[in-house]
């Protein structure tokens, strides 16, 4: 065993041991934990902000962009922000000891069906420090111990974080191994981490493709991915073209660099043209380029030809995450659902309609994690859902869908009280 | 790409198709391919006993065990008992459209969680040729496609037996495609299955370790697991010994090739001697090995000095499937519940005691798929659970955890239903 790997086992035992300790804890106790987490953020803020700063002049010397740096930079507000999510954490209901079922079998024998901590939950992430705390506070709250392994960039702001994260931990009685950061920066420690089935319960990357890639390839243990979105949305004939320009306009520019935003519209041939002259008109007015099909590259180039360019076959698959919107002419809601199963990536889609039956057919028959009718695909999100915080949003199908909030971060047991009961 | 990963693909292709189309269907057009899938069965007894003919020849001349041969062979009541069991499950409730959660945020939009099938669902198991009908005719219920892989030794009567499956699938109207069976042996094909995550949700391995090793090694998408059950049984000193005695009996010899019997008993040294002149006994006229550690030996080997041996340090971890036993004397409940996190395999374990507090302590504290108190673990079972049906019994702690049943071949998908509503 090599000397990395035999430090990150050492991490997973001492996680391993914590996870223990934690799933005895009272919701009390683990809410105490987290106050006390926030608490030692602000009072360490000079430490994390100078190891903040150590990174952020890393990151100018090795030439990041200015939008990287800002993602990098701490200051007293964000470290204030951070401390406040946690305590809204701290308030929040614990999904943990919920009874999900109970039943008594004829012989008298009776199954709980428990909500409990998963035990061991790994975060590898990129880029921003704040993650660090972010994720390891649902966690804790979940009763599940922490490994974190940020980006090579933030390096020294995530140690300090973790570090403020572990004492406030250890101040309310909860391990101090309840969040563990690994420190080493090499890649094969992403590897190491992935093959570590004996410690780690699930692995949760956040981060660009790449990243999610590695995981993938490499994880013995469930991992639940947040792969791209590639929402689309169908405008079909019976839309009110008011509400149309609204949800369309909404989808694609209120913040067209998340996932939840819309990268493609599907518009029903009959009202194609209407639809072009209020929404396209909008979106151009908005400086959305469009990539258009040949039907709609018809309707939409005499509006503006410098937005207006042919879509290239790969547009249908790509998350722009930019003011850049795919847009295709449709004979009917069939043909935009199965482009919306065959392109898309069953994140967030949804049809704008007027007709009940139409929109339950679409509803039925997309496939994603969310589908929406008359509604902007930008709702989904574990605080517009009610959630109250949310660890990311699940492109997988098992274990969590969609916006992955505490109650994802729990499993369950079985629990069977009995009286003798043997089996015949 | 070579033909092999074409042939696998295409039968990917042809799975995700189906899986489309099946999940439009009721349930009453599912229970009716169901039902049409016994018939064909039956119907077609004596093409599917001529190829397990063959495939009883090989067997023989390759020289297997008579066990297996005799897992192998098929005849008219076997088939039977499979047409039967169909329809037992077509009997089933459909979980498939249940409402999970159902609520409207403050600004109006509707979220419903629902109910849904995964999709296309791969089946790697070995051996016993009844397993194509039985964890087929599950994902079907349950609205997903499967694809099946089985052993190289039953070949031709899985292909026999799918064929008839399919066939009854189109002569209800369900897509012929919903029950597919890779017909190639090469092992070489098992790992394409794994690495097609654009065509398969996900894989349930049915078989030995070797095969669950393979699977997670090589496989992309969310893999559910059925490893070794290492169950332990602790016996503490407040235990009504003739009840330690039934359920220890029980979990160890009514069915020891199981994975939910016990491989291991824990005794709380103030009751051993008491133990061991009871249930130690009657294990031992039984002809239960007792593999002891030191003070277990010194109170067992008394009483029958060639079926107690010293435990080896391997044997507190070795899934026996046989009529053999570890047994430990411990000091107290914690030491229990550490061996039993330490050396169980976290598949069903059980403490008995009269004490509802260390009862209490020992569920809690033993992170377990099914623990059990005063009752024996052989009831980790879909049937005894009262599921009706199962696929297997879960090892893994995401998505499905102990026996995996209906609703276990089911995922969600939230539902948004608004009128206009855009994100501010």
């Amino acid at each position: 065993m090599s000397d990395l790997t035999a430090t990150i086992h050492d991490f997973g035992r001492r996680a391993r041991a914590a996870s223990r300790a934690l799933r005895r804890c009272s919701s009390e106790q683990k809410n105490q934990g987290l106050l006390a987490m926030a608490d030692r953020l602000v009072a360490l803020q000079d430490e994390i902000l100078a190891a903040n700063a150590q990174d952020v002049e890393k990151a100018k010397a090795d030439g990041l962009n200015a939008a990287m740096i800002d993602r990098l930079t701490l200051n007293p507000k964000r470290i204030a922000a951070m401390a406040d999510g946690i305590r809204q954490v701290a308030a929040l209901p614990d999904p943990v000891g919920e009874k999900i079922k109970d039943w008594t079998r004829p012989n008298g024998l009776n199954i709980q069906k428990v909500r409990v901590p998963i035990g061991v939950v790994g975060i590898i992430y990129e880029s921003r420090p704040n993650v660090t705390a972010d994720a390891a506070v649902l966690c804790t709250k979940t009763g599940n111990a922490t490994i974190l392994r940020g980006g090579r960039e933030s390096i020294n702001s995530n140690v300090a974080i973790a570090k403020a994260l572990s004492l406030g931990c250890a101040d309310a009685g909860l391990p101090a191994d309840a969040v563990l950061l690994i420190p080493v920066v090499d890649r094969e420690a992403v590897k190491v981490l992935c093959e570590m089935d004996q410690f780690l319960d699930c692995i949760v990357p956040r981060g660009g493709k790449g990243l999610i890639e590695t995981v993938v390839s490499h994880a013995r243990m469930p991992v639940i991915k947040h792969y791209d979105g590639i929402c689309i949305m169908t405008i079909d004939r019976e839309a009110d073209l008011a509400m149309a320009e609204s949800i369309v306009v909404n989808a694609k520019v209120q913040r067209p660099g998340v996932c939840n935003a819309i990268e493609t519209v599907l518009v029903h041939a009959d009202i194609a043209d209407r639809f072009f002259a209020t929404t396209g008109q909008t979106l151009l007015q908005k400086g959305v380029q469009l990539r258009c099909d040949e039907r709609a590259l018809a309707g939409l180039k005499p509006i503006n030809a410098n937005l207006v360019v042919p879509a290239q076959p790969e547009d249908w698959r790509t998350e722009f995450l930019d003011l850049i919107l795919a847009v295709r002419v449709v004979d009917n809601v069939d043909e935009a659902i199965e482009h919306t199963e065959t392109y898309g990536s069953h994140h967030s889609d949804g049809i704008v309609t007027a007709n009940a039956e139409t929109a339950e057919h679409y509803l039925t028959e997309v496939d994603s994690a969310t589908v929406y009718w008359n509604a902007s695909t930008r709702f989904t999100d574990g605080g517009e859902f009610g959630f109250g915080a949310e660890i990311g949003i699940s492109t997988d199908k098992l274990h969590a869908r969609g916006p992955m909030a505490l109650e994802e971060l729990t499993t369950y047991k079985y629990v069977l009280r009995g009286t003798g009961q043997i089996r015949g």
